[in-house]
């Protein structure tokens, strides 16, 4: 009974994120889906890109909690048109929600948006929101095991930032075993390291987020 | 569409979850759902749990996981039988899936069944496994904004247990501040902070279980 009630959700959320996906192209909006779980560093890292990198393009950001507008009003403090969708208890964001966000930006005159998901290693990978692409976040403290606990969000990820690499002395984690456990799943996928505390790494992120404007 | 289906669901679990423990009241076995975002240490924590109590009591462990059987392998080192849950996806148990891995247990000779939920702060807690109680961790590392941001587990747990507080020199992590939102979502949660790296912490934790042990 349950499965293909499943599957016409996917199927009605598949063919809006199609409609959003086209909406985008059309409007040379580049579009990424921030992915990671809880306390991996997705806002505090999107603040300190909007503060490197919105004097040079138009960002819009909408933010996906389950609740409150804790995220939303710390990123709105960088003067970035934000908005913020309350999921009400689901665990991720479906893309009806991203066009009734999207509906309420300026998004024509935007060049990039970013979407912030709601914190979950799991669920927000099974919903295709019509972003160009899935950028993944993966604290050190998380441990060099999720490759193998959490596969999809790697197979579907085109980016893994490893984040908080400044506490690797601190922790039990192995960058090599991180990385050769992702690659086996995605030999696509590309890593950045990086620290949002020392600024290690983060001039890569940028450079990658500006090719990925550039590109669109 | 998708509401009745979803609350059909539910109500089916909570049947079954109402039968586990029925089960396991009249086997005398306490039953501990320990929940936690991805990273967290529920495998290392349980690790530990075991090797300092298994003499003491008689311990099982059903280990949840999306796919691989990594955790229940580092548990199996401890001689201690447990059972391993792939969902094949899903990102909770369910009450059905605890009720087919018990049935793999001599669990009329237990003593305390644990059972590590899918690491996710979200739809575990949604899902009723017939349970004793719910002890969740939270990792300092995570942020001291997560009972703001995913409330539910904090409502739905008895225990906190916030974990690698050997961090707290190393990250922007605030306890008392945490303490305050977790206790003003739930005045009834107990809070014990640890680190299974220095063991501080483990003695109040072990005291914490053996008493629910007991209490049975």
């Amino acid at each position: 009974m349950e499965i293909p009630v499943v599957e016409k959700v996917l199927q009605a959320n598949d063919r809006i994120a199609e409609e959003n996906r086209r909406l985008f192209q059309e409007s040379k909006l580049a579009v990424i889906n921030l992915v990671s779980g809880p306390g991996a560093g997705k806002t505090t890292l999107l603040g300190k890109t909007l503060h490197a990198l919105k004097d040079q393009y138009a960002f819009g950001v909408v933010e996906g909690d389950i609740q409150s507008t804790h995220d939303a009003e710390k990123i709105a403090s960088n003067g970035v048109p934000v908005v913020q969708i309350n999921t009400g208890g689901a665990c991720h964001l479906e893309a009806n929600m991203v066009r009734e966000a999207v509906s309420q930006l300026d998004f024509a005159r935007l060049d990039i948006l970013i979407v912030e998901n709601v914190g979950n290693l799991v669920c927000p990978v099974e919903f295709d929101i019509g972003e160009d692409c899935k950028v993944m976040l993966l604290s050190v403290p998380e441990g060099d095991d999720k490759p193998l606990k959490y596969p999809l969000i790697f197979e579907e990820s085109s980016l893994l930032l490893i984040t908080k690499i400044d506490l690797l002395p601190y922790v039990d984690c192995r960058i090599d075993k991180l990385r050769e456990g992702a690659l086996k799943l995605n030999p696509h996928l590309e890593i950045i390291e990086l620290s949002c505390k020392t600024g290690e790494g983060l001039d890569l992120w940028y450079a990658w987020l500006s090719n990925r404007i550039l590109k669109r």
